[in-house]
């Protein structure tokens, strides 16, 4: 960080890009740090808004998140989802007690007419959070999993439900061309003082393309100073957590830091990868792709925070070499 | 129940005249009992439609009602509240955790198109309810309390964020007008096989007097060979709970079971009051109501099929003297 001051722009899926987000808000004050999340995986079920990814960042950014589950919030009970049991509800996706809250207020909050980048904000500030989270659009996207057997299902529907079974054989983005970045998203990319966009480890199908490939996001990337720096959330071979590795695999892809490198070609600027994958460094670089090993996978919240330091300088490295274009 | 195969509608409020409903429920065979819950205190509150009285009469007779706090389930817990109390949502209205997934399911359900009864079908069914069980109307009637200082409340702002505080001068209800008796309900007066009527000891003003206002039901009341029989939900000049007796002071009437059947006068053709009350009886049948004197505070399951069999009974032997309308 030294002499520095970098301004900050972290892309999250859910809970390992909420882990480097984190690390963010140790290390930057709140006016240095922008995060903004996934919103492919959102949906409404039993008439509410559920949005996963925002909310795992939102929580483990105001130390609230279930540590153990890794989605909702600490302390949870599920009485609700017991009593819905009894009802004949629906109840393959787990709502918490406490986590209905966060719906049932974003829904009322929207019914107001908020955007959903307002309604975040409000439950942000409540929740006691200084950094400034966004959603990657206010517009409904929902992401569907093409599968081997030719039916298409609904993000949630393949993730929890069927709990990643279904072979992928591609990805669909359901409202994306029409959608826009989030006031909070574009204005973030296009602030001049802007010193590193930083796409977390987060799946790179499912989490991260939704939020680049929104209308004018490259293109916003690519004219800002900053460079776009990713970090590999394949660690030797696999996914830290989650169906990354498993969707490599059914896509034809090798499972490696490598393969990821690749599949962000041309979209960023410099690519962190594991000590474990540290002979990868040469062929990533051989793509044109500048490349630091260090650990990145976060245990502790020093790791987060290391992990953080780490990828800034990266980007103060690289902010001499970038060309906006 | 001895030769008589009674069939019965009961009209009835929250716990008062759930506890009757229940004691109905044990002596009579599903087909035989028609209860009739107010929906004069429903509201929309966080964006959920919350039938508190129907609710109340629903867990009873499911027996998951919780008995010590006479509304809610059994066995529930407050995290929901906790939590949206964290993110500053509206907590008066204490919504536990268990009892969401109703309030969640009935707006899932009338969002497809159904009625409320036909939810209410389909909730009472997943609970494993025998007996039939119907709202007044399927048509919004929200009661509003009038009070001295010149305030109209909703009703749950005055029963549960003003405790029963402000001083009430009056009552209305909106939407009674232009609703209509919900189809079981009209279904239920009209079987020419009914042989009481019987409106259960709750609140006359908010619990009952909504129902009787519906358009067409008093008339359908009195064409039907059925006596119609109140219980008093005065008992010693106080109610045994709510509002009623004070709502009583305030509008000037004295706090009696006299007063009550006065309330119902043109209305019913038979009374029930309490032993403690039996010095009234006279009075009562002066203004040409027939009254029976029993024990109606219900502490026991035994106290609710014992008042169950009585008022039947009394139905019976008042069914010879009846002249329909």
């Amino acid at each position: 960080m030294s002499s520095i001051r970098p301004k900050c722009l972290a892309i999250s899926g859910g809970v390992g890009g909420a882990k480097l987000a984190l690390g963010f808000a140790h290390i930057l004050p709140p006016e240095q740090l922008l995060v903004v999340a996934n919103t492919g995986d959102d949906f409404r079920h039993l008439g509410l808004p559920i949005c996963p990814d925002l909310d795992t960042v939102m929580y483990t950014l105001a130390d609230i998140n279930n540590k153990e589950l890794g989605w909702g919030q600490q302390g949870e009970s599920w009485n609700f989802i017991a009593a819905l049991t009894q009802l004949q509800g629906e109840t393959w996706f787990a709502l918490g007690d406490r986590d209905l809250a966060t719906h049932i207020l974003r829904q009322q909050l929207l019914t107001t007419g908020a955007s959903l980048s307002e309604v975040t904000r409000t439950l942000c500030q409540r929740l006691g959070i200084q950094h400034e989270l966004v959603p990657m659009t206010d517009n409904p996207v929902a992401t569907i999993v093409q599968t081997r057997t030719g039916e298409s299902l609904a993000f949630q529907h393949y993730f929890v439900r069927d709990r990643c079974v279904p072979e992928v054989i591609g990805f669909e983005f359901e409202g994306l061309a029409a959608a826009l970045p989030s006031p909070g998203f574009l204005a973030g990319l296009q602030d001049p003082d802007l010193s590193a966009i930083v796409i977390c480890p987060s799946n790179p199908f499912v989490s991260v393309d939704p939020v680049l490939a929104l209308p004018g996001t490259l293109t916003a990337m690519r004219a800002s100073e900053a460079p776009v720096i990713a970090v590999s959330p394949i660690v030797g071979g696999v996914a830290i957590k989650g169906p990354a590795a498993k969707m490599m695999a059914e896509l034809g892809m090798p499972q490696s830091a490598l393969a990821v490198a690749k599949h962000y070609q041309g979209r960023i600027d410099g690519f962190v990868i594991d000590d474990q994958d540290a002979d990868l460094k040469s062929d990533i670089e051989a793509l044109g792709i500048p490349t630091i090993v260090t650990n990145t996978v976060m245990l502790t919240l020093a790791d987060r925070t290391l992990l953080a330091t780490r990828v800034l300088d990266f980007a103060h490295q690289l902010s001499t070499t970038k060309t906006p274009s």
